[in-house]
């Protein structure tokens, strides 16, 4: 994640320079073609330029919106993600201890913050298309616990499993917070669905592919439509004012071109995507700080001791 | 569903290269008859092909803004399924056998994940326009133990078998359970009707046909608002270069409102469209594998072993 | 509701049609005063009219934009009615059986789904101004048994003795039963002011009247900034070029202005409103439709056979 | 309420006169200095005047949008007012009678009832800023049964004194019907927390500032931008077609941007802001029609006769 | 907070001063060199600093459109704060007291609210980044009380307490109550993660970056783009009106890109940012009212006399 604007500088100036050096060349070279062959070469009439070239404006400002919605969108899912689990967490270690004898409910309150923990980073193992991350032995354990199924699609599998872990810790008694903690099984499921709906679903290539096609084509009409920029006469040089401006509005559009697409992958892991790995590992601290609370008041003692 | 920019570059030819070609043709035509009859032909003011220009360009920027958020909000749709369907799955197979004897509890879990499935398969058969799809055995067989009337609107009257067989499963039973199930079928009930609406509100066919005229008559006048090209004098060949410039522009035009056209309806089954037979193959196979864990033990021992 | 691209086309001429015919006559006399009071008439400077006429394009984009957005809530406003009256009346059908005796219930059942199709119809005549209209037998004595006041608010009333009912049939029960068809009237509730909200409140008569002045302006001005276009000299008669394209413009920019102030109206019963007709047909029909399957065997296995 | 279209032309006219008398005097002084000290007042170059021109039109139409996004929100609180208010009232009629003694229950749900009632009034005074309106005898007598102290916030203590009824009235019984209940006051609380959230907070008067100084300033410097306009030479009277345009133009832009504030403030009392008045006179009398049909049947049918 | 228009305008200038100052001196510069040097300098055809212009304008206009989004959504989480503190408070002091013995009741009521302030306190600290504030005494009090640990992220620990004692309050008793406050806990849990968002992830740095550079450029490049304004020949000084006119489209840019830059970063402590610091004031003053009232009648009668 990019926290400050010199970051922002730094990043951005990364993505623009190769389009910098390929405009600056391509405006050179079209400059240097009107010098030896006189200025008949640059007069296509300024107004279609100018219809072309707000038409890809609009375009790019529009699609630049949409890029940033779905950055936006994403990053919310994540955030629920981080709510849910704090409300899940806090919630098993509260209504646990209340109902079953002292020992079960810290074994039963452990185990379902361990899976939660271990959905979390699941789920964004599975962000990063690493379906089978490798297991610690603690995890292993929790999961052969659970009956999780390494073979299977992990997400579901844990879920599941706390979804029949909670099942099973409140079978015998009040119905009422068996029922809330389903809720927050429940949204776990939403999250993880729209998550992949996210991921799964590109950002309409056939659109990306067509905004592409149309900067690239007004790039390289640009010099065409600038007119005769050679006010002084043909012995002043300052006709190369024209190779600063050209290179400038190239770069920018293609530079906002390529900000759009980045934008649209909110869940890859390149410089501007959501920072899902920050926000997990977050939500696992949070969580097993919650754990420690949740120890039987000696353990947690000991605990603050230590 | 385009999964690759590459793809996406291929899907846009397709659809562009009509336009590429009669723009072509238009545009050559136009310069014949300028070099035949002389420059008088190119004289309309450009200040005012400006305007249509721009305008025509805001309408355009506009409209895909609304038919991607038309198409984001049917794919949004079709996640939901996918979440609701999992979650139901997952808490029939954790809810049922609390509560019933062994033998039934297996028995009325399995008939509510295949209506489920079977109410997936017929959704995605109705928003292909397949109102009564060919039934395999198995879901003959199901639908005839659950009062299910194939001579009506199936998705309903699935909906309805599973609410029933809901009823019928928690009916001696704590509610809350059987509330939280009947929750997610009022959802199915939403979610079913969201994709209806979409699939048989069109999307504004009159301001369909609005943008498609106006874009064909700027491309028609285009060469009339260009103005004379001809700077190199009647002998040079340079005005050819404003064939290109009218191609590109035209071609952009026209395929932009044809994207628009194509993702406004987000559940037809062209390219661009939802991939709802993917999403629901998937839905599907999530659903099997939870049914097979929530067989007793043994059977689900031994198809572990298989 | 237009179905088609066609008919779209068809009903956009019938709006369009009135604008084509006064802007030629307005086209054809400036014309005719300019080649009679010589060129000097076509002066103002086109680009104060391009600033103008962009300006106008951006308020329509945006005006056509919020119709279209307005449009779209109405139609997702009867979506919803679909869903919930489909909800409610299949859980009507399951709940009532399984908690009275047989023939109270369905007694009872029967008369929540007429009344909840009574709903439907109301709702849609209020919807059409229409605040009492006229009632078959069959409602009639609906109402009287339900102590539902023709002279009130009928819709109001309806959802009133809709709610009564309910409290009646599950008094004696479990509450979450009750709980879960009461938070079905309240979304009734939810959805019809909804609509009232959409009916009742116009789109911004002072923005319409703004823009329609200042369309109608532009289109008045357009030839004054459109300059001289007489290329061929006055004895040419290529200056009838103007004619075609102001008139495309000007009926261009009055028929969006038209269709937004159409698509702000979603609930009124012209060409391009939402269909609530339909809608709240086919509502009525799957109603029907449920109430014939919750009639008990013998009547049900009767009707099948009829 | 702006009920019709004449109607709104009339409100614009009484905001846009003033913009037009000014605008008119001023284009009329500027044409007097050009034709006093020569053409060569009217010179700055048309194409810089058109990028501020459009750029002014662009801001202008994103905050009309806001403007309106910000109206249309505010409307639909009160709208949720409404529907929540209705479901209440109703609700209480429904539940109360079903549980507590028959004089009671008329009792508290008449109680329950005025106290909606006077929470929506109330909460229409705080919104036109008025905290402690003069109350009738009844409501006097209301709020000294119900300890709402009248020195703080009223809409709170009412609000407060609503869930104290409706705890008392369900105590002994089953909690579903006061939990449904309660979700309702809860509603009341987010409703007005949404209401007082508009109403305080003023819509970006920085944002305000600046568009209206960079509308005034574009409407000031616009003759300068519009050149020479004088094309039937100096003894013709040609150029005075350049006062209504500028005058137009002006107006436009400064009617738009004062659009745009009125309806950024969409509590205030002025012509464009939501009818909160009628709202609430609808919810009012709505609520009193069911108090009727609550009373008991012996009063109620006194009333009917009556 | 910017309570005035008036306001709004002082805090709009000190923001645009600077630009003021240094587009000023910028222009001047330029005016000197090309009266120094001839007119020559002047000369960067209009039509591509046209579609510069515009083009940045539009780019400006999306971001502002988006700054404005994010700062209403925070706006839109601590009026939901307000809502969901005055409905938990509300509720602790009718449910409380309802089921406890007298005394008891009092104290746990009173304890509740007082972490319902003192976490609304401390949410507004970590917006302002201060994680570990002075504590007064009564504050440590409580916190010692109810098992705060002060080392801990002490919202999490704060919301934690709250649950726990609302478990314990109504351990024995109904569940339900229990469940709505902790639906209210799960809404503190889901503002303070929504408002975290918010404040840690800053609105795109790279984009900001991005606009920073191409509207510097813009101003830097516009003298050039304006071309020759010396209308009244070399001797006049007519050409400096292009001083103003250069400054008020430079500084226009500017600071819009400024205000998005605020607008964009709605919980820091500047100027524009969403007024925190009031909104929970309001909120911990409304609380303190309500615990009045909560006190046995004893002592709120007491506290009525002082």
């Amino acid at each position: 994640m990019i926290k400050s604007e010199t970051q922002g500088f730094i990043e951005l100036i990364k993505i623009a320079s190769i389009y910098l050096v390929f405009t600056s060349l391509y405006a050179c070279s079209v400059l240097y073609l009107e010098e030896r062959y006189g200025d008949a070469l640059y007069s296509v009439p300024g107004q279609i330029g100018s219809v072309f070239g707000l038409a890809v404006a609009f375009f790019l400002g529009f699609r630049m919106n949409s890029a940033y919605d779905r950055w936006w969108e994403a990053r919310k899912i994540f955030g629920e993600l981080t709510n849910n689990t704090r409300s899940f967490v806090g919630k098993c270690g509260i209504y646990v201890p209340s109902i079953d004898s002292k020992r079960d409910a810290t074994v039963a309150c452990k185990q379902l913050v361990d899976l939660a923990i271990a959905y979390v980073r699941q789920l964004k193992s599975e962000m990063h298309e690493v379906q089978h991350p490798e297991l610690d032995e603690h995890t292993k354990k929790l999961f052969g616990d659970n009956r999780v199924d390494v073979q299977n699609k992990l997400t579901n599998e844990i879920l599941l499993a706390l979804a029949v872990k909670v099942e099973q810790t409140f079978q015998s008694s009040n119905a009422i917070e068996k029922y809330d903690l389903m809720q927050h099984v429940g949204r776990f499921f939403d999250i993880q669905g729209k998550a992949e709906r996210i991921n799964n679903t590109p950002f309409l290539h056939i659109y990306g592919a067509f905004t592409r096609i149309i900067v690239i084509s007004y790039v390289i009409l640009m010099p065409f439509f600038i007119g005769d920029i050679d006010p002084g006469g043909e012995d002043s040089m300052l006709e190369l004012l024209a190779i600063p401006i050209l290179v400038l509005i190239s770069t920018a559009f293609l530079t906002i071109n390529r900000l759009a697409n980045l934008l649209g992958e909110p869940l890859s892991e390149h410089r501007t995507s959501v920072a899902i790995d920050v926000i997990c590992q977050t939500i696992v601290q949070d969580s097993e700080q919650f754990k420690v609370k949740f120890q039987p008041k000696s353990e947690s003692a000991a605990n603050e001791v230590g």
